[in-house]
This record gives structure tokens, C-alpha cells and sequence, in this order.
């Protein structure tokens, strides 16, 4: 809950607003953050075994969290929102379509700007969904859905809570894998991207892709540096590696 | 001066300020905004002469204009400044160097997200010069400079009156003139980008290249779309046409 990109029409405030929110099931819940000094009365209650039984994410953290919401009447409780709803994993495994699949793992995205640029980058290139992991990275916000120009709710958005298992289950299912590192082994336009399915894994701004998903990964793809500066913004980096992928696809050649 | 992007480190403010700044030239300054309503004391037109000797260009604006900076004390006077020194147009044109010179050419960008991110990437893909105009276009503030993560500082960059006077230049010396453009003839990637010196026009987030500049290019290349949803991120398409250069650079092959 960065200050910086607090967006309120992300958030539902007070116990009665996040009690119907939850069984009304109006908007998607992401997560609920509850004030560690709040007084637990019975509506609290019915809120977190209602969030339980849901198996949406609640959290008691300290009153400091709820600083940049002075203005409102929060009552020690705010539920965050999405303004999309996310396509199920498994169902998007088992929907099987025409061609090779094409698709993007996010594991650490913080800047709701990058999220948005890259979702919409994966729109413009024909991708099949986007994979965000449900804690440490961003999520879809309304910053997101601005700085998409919309495109979220042209691309499937996945939401998994293990990265990992993910990973697995796509290899499963005859995904290649390939992450981006500046480390990597090739650059990225010396492998070939056609005749397979694939998942590309993009780090976070500060951390990059965690060692666990670097070693699950098929393939670790660079892209090089032609200066002493080692700096790609994320979404740039992600759009030059996807683009290479669709320039493959279209030429038939690597 | 969009109030979303204001950030008061780039202004210098009342009348003192500005001149001590324009005399003793410790900051450069882009443009300076007088408020119409100000009383012309000796020292707002030391200001105004100081400002036309040095070619600095000045502004007689509505008080409305001075709005973002209610808190504080500006007596109608507040200068533009930069946290970068501009190369010289002509003194980078005479400065030859070893092989193919690459450079980029912006024609409206107005988000100063978008101008950090490119000028990133443009030093990362070795590119020898980011050109902006003086007007239309967001200039180098601290915003940009944040955005660049630094990159500010190692990728010249060139502000110029006239971007149509620039591409002539360009064109007189030895340059290709290559602007990008959703209706474009070629796929971006159609286009041999070796063996020659070039520069990439590339447009405003909502007004593209403009026309008589499309008319003056020599290629004009579109990114495709792979799905019903045209509209990449600025930063992006750039980034996939700079890399796609470099691609070709190091694989000497189109």
C-alpha cells in the first residue's frame, strides 16, 4: 500500500462496506487489511470467517498502514479491490486453442505503471494471459488499468498464489520456460521462440527473477548492453523480448 | 506545466531568484513565466532583457497559470529550470565518431515517464543522441531524470527549435530518417538498419508523428498488432524498434 500510488476507488472502507462488498460479492476482493488495535466486535468476526471460508487474504497490521487513509472513515478495516476479475489458472490450462501459446510471469512487479505497460504490450502482441503472483507483486489496480490503456480487459489476468507451482504445473503442461536476466546466458534474440509453447518470467525492478524461478527456467535470456549502463525499465525490457518473439513468428525465422 | 507533474525542484521563483539564476548562471534555465498581472519594476525588466540577450525564451501568462504554486511566494515570476546541460545540436553534428551513428528524434512526447524511459533505453542500446524539441514536448526535469534511472547523464541530449530545421540537417548529413507510425508501410523489423546512420522519429502518445515530418522521413515503420487492441506504450514501441536495431547490429542480418 505504497503512498505514492494510492488510488481510493481501490479500496472499500468500514466494517459495513467491506461486510457486503464480501457477501454481496459486488467488486473482487484482493485482500483485507485489518488494524492490529481494532476492537473485535461481531461484525469483524463474520468479516474474517467469511474472508476464510472465501479463502480471500486478511491481514492484521499495525495502524501506521492506514496512515494515508486520515480522510476517510475506515474504522480500523479496509478491503482492497480489483477492478477486473481474474481468469482461474486451471481453466485457462484446460482451454485449449489454435497454435502455440504464448504467455508472461511477472515475480516481483512493484510499479503499477510497469504492470500496466507490460499488460498492455502482451495485448498488442497477441499474448495469451498474464501471471501475477497474488502477494509481492502489483496488482490490478485502477493505476494499472489507466496506464493499460485498457488493455486489461483485453488479456487474460491470472492471479496464482505460488509463482513455483505455477511454473511446474505450465511445465506440465509443455510450456518451455524463459527468464530474463541480466546475467543470461544468450541474448534474448538468439533464441528461437517459434514452434513452442513458452512462459516469459520478468523480475522486479530491484530484485529480477528470484533464484527459484532462474532455476526452474528452460532457458535465461540477456538483453545486451551496448553502454556502461545496465538499466532497461522492466516494461521495456519485457516489450523487446516479446516483440522478438512475435518479429520470430512472423518471419519464420530466428 | 501540468499540475500532476509539477515538482517544485524544477522552478526557481520571485524575482531575486531568477535573476541571480539567470545572471550567474548556476542552473539552465528552459523558459521563464511572468505573470501578466506584475508590476514591471527594474528588476522584472532587468529580467526580460537579460532573457532576450541570452536567447532564453519568456512568457507573459494568465495568473491561472501560477496556480500550482499558491504556497509559495513566486511575485509572479518563476523560471524553468533543468537538471541537464543540452548538447549543441551542431557541436554533436561536427563531433564524428567511429562507425554508424544512431540517434532518436522526439516529436511530442508529453509524459515524462515516457521521455526517462527512452532516453534509458537509448543508452543502453548504445544510441548516440536523444533530440527534443524546445516546445511540445516534455523537457528534462527530475521526474525525467528519476525515470532514467540516471541515463540522463550519460546519453547526450539535444533541444531544438525546430524539428523540421533538425531533420533537414540531419538529412545533409548523411542521416536516414526512419519515423514510426501505426499506419506505416513496413513491420519495423522489415527495415535493414545496418550500414547506415539513421534517426528514429517517434511521435506524442495521443498525436503521433506529426504529418510534415512523416512527409520529410525516409521509412516510415509500424510495430503489428496481433490482436484488436492498437495502442503500445510510447516507451515501448520505441524500445522494440531501438532493440530490433540492435539486433541487426550484432547478428548483421535484417
Amino acid at each position: 500500500m505504497d503512498k505514492k500510488n494510492i488510488n481510493k476507488s481501490d479500496y472499500i472502507y468500514g466494517r459495513n462496506a467491506v461486510f457486503e462488498a464480501l457477501t454481496k460479492n459486488v467488486r473482487k476482493i484482493n485482500k483485507i487489511l485489518i488494524s492490529k488495535g481494532v476492537s473485535h466486535d461481531s461484525k469483524i468476526n463474520d468479516i474474517i470467517n467469511f474472508a476464510k471460508n472465501r479463502g480471500i487474504v486478511f491481514q492484521f497490521v499495525p495502524k501506521e498502514r492506514f496512515a494515508g487513509f486520515a480522510d476517510v472513515n475506515h474504522q480500523g478495516i479496509i478491503a482492497m479491490t480489483s477492478p477486473v476479475e481474474y481468469t482461474d489458472f486451471y481453466e485457462f490450462l484446460e482451454s485449449k486453442k489454435e497454435g502455440f501459446s504464448r504467455i508472461i510471469i511477472l515475480d516481483g512487479i512493484e510499479d503499477p505503471h510497469n504492470l500496466g505497460a507490460i499488460i498492455r504490450t502482451c495485448a498488442c502482441a497477441g499474448f495469451d494471459a498474464v501471471i501475477i503472483p497474488s502477494r509481492r507483486n502489483a496488482q490490478v489496480n485502477s493505476t494499472v488499468e489507466k496506464t493499460s490503456a485498457g488493455a486489461i480487459n483485453h488479456m487474460p489476468l491470472i492471479q496464482v498464489n505460488s509463482l513455483s507451482n505455477a511454473i511446474d504445473k505450465l511445465k506440465d503442461n509443455d510450456y518451455w520456460i524463459i527468464a530474463a536476466d541480466a546475467h543470461g546466458k544468450d541474448n534474448y534474440f538468439d533464441v528461437d521462440y517459434t514452434g513452442m509453447n513458452f512462459a516469459l518470467i520478468m523480475g522486479g525492478e530491484e530484485t529480477g527473477v528470484s533464484k527459484n524461478n532462474l532455476k526452474k527456467s528452460d532457458f535465461i535470456v540477456k538483453i545486451p548492453m551496448l553502454r556502461n549502463f545496465n538499466s532497461l525499465n522492466v516494461s521495456n525490457a519485457a516489450c523487446a523480448i516479446i516483440y522478438e518473439s512475435v518479429r520470430q513468428d512472423l518471419k519464420h525465422s530466428v
